[in-house]
């Protein structure tokens, strides 16, 4: 590994050497080790055409984690990759993905993740995924990552998604299926600057009795950034969904919030919530009488709201 | 007027006799006579397939009132109208305007009412409009009002819109445009039954500094109805913006809510909320234990959700 390769990896997977259990570094579109577990096996697809990996999660593994972080630092290199994740049943496991996109050269870089996720009966899994873009070359750093999300009965999944800084265009599609008694959490993070282009697109279908959906999305746009927000909760039984965004507007940013719910049964229980603004002048102004400059207490506002 | 008008009368405009002020009643296509006042004129169109009127307020004219309710009883009859309303600077005045179809048919009796608003500067405009069917035919009852609402420097307009009973199928279209200083509240309270379909889409566009806007809807879907509700706010300046759609769904019912919220100003703060779900169970219980039966109980709920 080299210096850029380690600090990516800090950025995108908080790793300062190389992880415990089960991981897989992608570096410009090789595999750069990997370790599997007696509980957690990865394997190269072999399907033409198509680059990714398995993981396979034995049912009933408890309290292991898998770290998947991808680098890219060669200017211009444009990959596609698809990962399935198989958590089996009852299983309870960390999982952490993130791509980090170095890129001082002139040309585009681009990593698109399709992550599909089967969820086991009553399987818990937090996964964790962080987008950061950094170099001081022109090329562009575009990630655009898809989520598919299969929960079977009674499972559990909680999603971080976070994109703070240095990518120049991103379109985040995740869509989830929940039969009876899942769950989903989802927290996304977003911050954009500069000419910055995000998009984010949640459908989540609930099919099954009593599963529930919960959906929050907090993004921060400044510059001359744009973001667009659309979260689609569809109520098909009884359930419960709740989706909500927050973003706060700087300089000339602009944002968009789209949610859209649809009760489809009578037992289904559907809240939205959206507000956006800019940070409130008290703030700025408690803050200022502290000794801060208007635009420290600006970054400590934005920090805490993206914390 | 016979007795199906005297009774749509009431129903749509709460009116027992010939009202105060000026008004203009149309009747299966045909004006059922008309009163302009001092300050309130009121002209046909003589454009060439164009039906309609001009309804125009001088400016000042404080504490009037213009009725324009619309009866339809003949089966089978479709009409288009362009109503133009001119509210000159300083009015106060409240406008009601209704369309009541009496269907005995089998053909479909449709009136389509397209209302375009110039709220003049610092004028002060409440617009009532209430939609209403009724008859045993198995003809359809179709209204699509679109409502085109401008408002000027410091106007203010409210919007009161009521569908209550009987529309077969409704698309509601309002669009408005805001000048500095200019308000807009609107309150729309729909129910829905059997197999009907009512649609509502609302788009402001927030120009002027100052100026805010609230769309509130509330709805009730019953029996296999379906219901649409779309509403979009764009905060082009400084500016304030509120929309917020509450559902209650029974039986078989189903209901959209899409909100869309743009900020293209950091100036610009704006709230939605929606909440789309069943009469709560506790609800019912403390009406039944009163002594009421379920279905009285859940009448009562509902009359109080949409007063």
């Amino acid at each position: 590994m080299d210096a850029i390769e380690k600090h990516i990896l800090e950025e995108v997977a908080d790793l300062h050497a190389v992880p415990e259990g089960a991981y897989n570094i992608r570096y410009n579109g090789q595999s750069d080790g990997r370790k599997t577990t007696a509980n957690i096996d990865i394997v190269t697809k072999t399907e033409e055409g198509k680059s990714g990996i398995d993981i396979i999660i034995k049912p009933g593994t408890k309290n292991e984690s898998v770290h998947i972080p991808v680098v890219l630092s060669q200017s211009g290199l444009k990959e596609t990759v698809y990962n399935d994740f198989y958590i089996g049943d009852d299983a309870d496991v960390t999982i952490v993905a993130g791509c980090g996109i170095h890129n001082c050269g002139t040309d585009t870089s681009q990593h698109d993740g399709i992550h599909t996720f089967y969820v086991g009966k009553n399987a818990r899994i937090k996964y964790v995924e962080k987008h950061y873009g950094e170099g001081d070359g022109s090329g562009e750093r575009i990630l655009n990552p898809v989520t598919v999300i299969n929960i079977d009965e009674g499972g559990y999944m909680e999603m971080d998604t976070v994109q703070i800084k240095g990518v120049t265009s991103t379109k985040r599609v995740t869509t989830a299926v929940l039969k009876a008694g899942a769950a989903l959490e989802i927290s996304e993070k977003i911050m954009t600057h500069g000419n910055q282009y995000a998009e984010t697109d949640f459908t989540v279908d609930m099919n099954g009795e009593d599963c529930s959906a919960n959906v929050v999305s907090r993004s921060v746009a400044k510059g001359k950034s744009k973001q667009l927000f659309v979260s689609r909760i569809n109520g098909n039984c009884k359930c419960a969904g709740h989706t909500e965004c927050d973003a706060i507007i700087m300089d000339q940013a602009c944002v968009t919030a789209e949610p859209q719910l649809t009760a489809n049964d009578i037992d289904a229980s559907l809240i939205h919530e959206a507000a956006i603004g800019k940070i409130a002048g008290e703030q700025l102004i408690k803050l200022m009488t502290l000794g801060l400059t208007e635009e420290e207490a600006e970054e400590q506002i934005v920090n805490g709201f993206l914390k």
